[in-house]
């Protein structure tokens, strides 16, 4: 029997302002932790979930993390590894620390660390890129659709761009070093489900894509010269963002305290409620966070927490056990 | 009184597949020329305009070239340059050397040109950014607006992005030294105006957005990365060209035509008909072109001309007299 393995995938920022569905980059924290041991059963099972609040299902079928598992369990055996009677079946034990339908790319993160765990529980014949579609699987289960905006950085680390889906076609882009992110969580819920519908037979007139589409280039050419104050400049969302404003209590007050604070650029993360905000250096992140805090409690009444830190280089990672 | 000057503005491949009104790139020729000296008028006027089979008005008021000139003078006379008596007024021939609604930036041309004859005249006090403005004067009066994504590659030469217009915000890229850029000119007409009044109005959905996304911003990485292969996965257009393809007889089989003589990638330029392809080496580039032509002419029975050559690096610029 192979030993158990500890995974710990990070909450991520999807959409970056102009870049609904295509840009992501990870966080340091929060982030789940998947457990991964080997069983006498023939199948997958989830042993415990914690920190959900009861709300995910037990069922190893209908949990992210589960179906990205099995799917990577699948994988394996497909090439001849994993197969009974020698490693009978795997039990996960999920521990969500970070809030659902928060913005944070939760389920994405349940998806990595399930789909990773396994990998790593046969001695990680899978490299991280071919790791990536049975997370995507677990997303699919989630939302319906395997978008990799999240799974992606989740699972590879940094600034991701996805190009297309057929192929899957990934690119992780520069991280400027001094690049800070600030992602605030409101103590309200957006349903990434709601979110979406919004967006579904919506037509978008040709000048809001024409404004995403230049502060997409912007972004990213940013990157590549380490250049913040374009970094910052192009983070504008003129089509999804007004959409959406209306779901977030206070997201207006906060996107302009995060501005006043010094804040190169603000917008929602993912679906939100979580706002996102990018900063210069460690002082004016923490500035910028205190006042995206306040401005929710005075705008809204909402309570939140903030996540400072880099951009999460490494992505998924193996653990030790005790963490 | 200061000597006659003579400015060449190349022609521009605007838009690059995912990238409406947001991206361009110069080509070495086509281009207009236009020419300038004082005059003891207080005014400013055209002289003559060769090359446009009389289709262009020779009042300076409602010419491109005069437009974006006039404003270049009256900015200079803001300046305490090029004021009477000394320097009276400013007359222009303008040598259109490219076709009209060709796709292929003729109205910038000719705005960039004139813009930058005033400026030469006067002994060049306005830098190339400076003069940006004026020459989308000119690119107002042809088209209401002043896109700058012919404009601007005109000018400066290169790759350039526009990611906004409040300010002006334009962004050179860098140009892979291999990438040969095809431009093939079908005998037929399509009005820039016809070309947009298919877009006023319309509702794109949001998948087509995120799918010019993520092609716009793997064209930028591929440009930071010199990797043609990526650049021309990236020249994918969900938005635009399946609006404008019926104005262009024989574009889907010039398109596959090009994919199969080697191009890395091939649309529209700007709002047609002209069709644009890019290669990573001369040979292929010669093979496309042919390529591209013969399909004009068995699918739609148009003749055309074609233009290879490296991306322009210089953008406009003044020429000897006699050139």
């Amino acid at each position: 029997m192979t030993s158990p393995v500890r995974v710990f995938a990070p909450a991520s920022v999807s959409n970056l302002g102009p870049g609904f569905d295509v840009l992501g980059l990870a966080v340091e924290r929060p982030g789940d932790v998947v457990e991964a041991e080997c069983s006498s059963g023939p199948g997958l099972e989830i042993l415990e979930i914690t920190g959900d609040g009861g709300q995910l299902s037990r069922d190893a079928a209908r949990n992210v993390a589960g179906v990205a598992a099995a799917s990577v369990l699948a994988a394996l055996r497909a090439r001849g590894l994993a197969t009974p009677p020698v490693l009978p079946g795997v039990r996960l034990r999920v521990h969500k620390q970070m809030p659902l339908a928060s913005g944070l790319g939760s389920s994405a993160a349940s998806s990595v660390a399930g789909a990773m765990a396994v990998n790593e529980l046969f001695g990680a014949p899978l490299s991280k890129h071919e790791l990536l579609p049975h997370a995507l699987a677990g997303e699919r289960a989630a939302a319906g659709f395997g978008h990799a905006d999240n799974a992606a950085p989740c699972l590879l680390g940094g600034i991701v761009l996805i190009r297309g889906y057929e192929p899957l076609d990934v690119l992780q882009l520069p991280v400027p070093p001094a690049l800070r992110v600030v992602v605030v969580h409101p103590h309200a819920r957006v349903e990434t489900s709601r979110a979406r519908a919004l967006l579904r037979g919506y037509g978008f007139p040709i000048e809001q894509a024409v404004a995403n589409l230049g502060n997409l280039g912007a972004f990213v050419a940013a990157l590549y010269r380490n250049d913040l104050e374009l970094l910052g400049r192009a983070v504008e969302d003129r089509m999804v963002e007004p959409l959406r404003t209306p779901l977030i209590p206070g997201y207006l007050e906060v996107k302009q305290a995060a501005s006043r604070a010094g804040a190169l650029g603000c917008s929602i993360s993912g679906s939100g409620p979580s706002v996102f905000a990018l900063a210069a250096d460690d002082g004016t992140a923490e500035t910028v966070a205190g006042a995206m805090r306040r401005a929710f409690l005075d705008a809204a009444g909402l309570d939140s927490e903030a996540y400072i830190g880099p951009v999460n280089a490494a992505g998924a990672k193996r653990v030790a056990r005790c963490a």
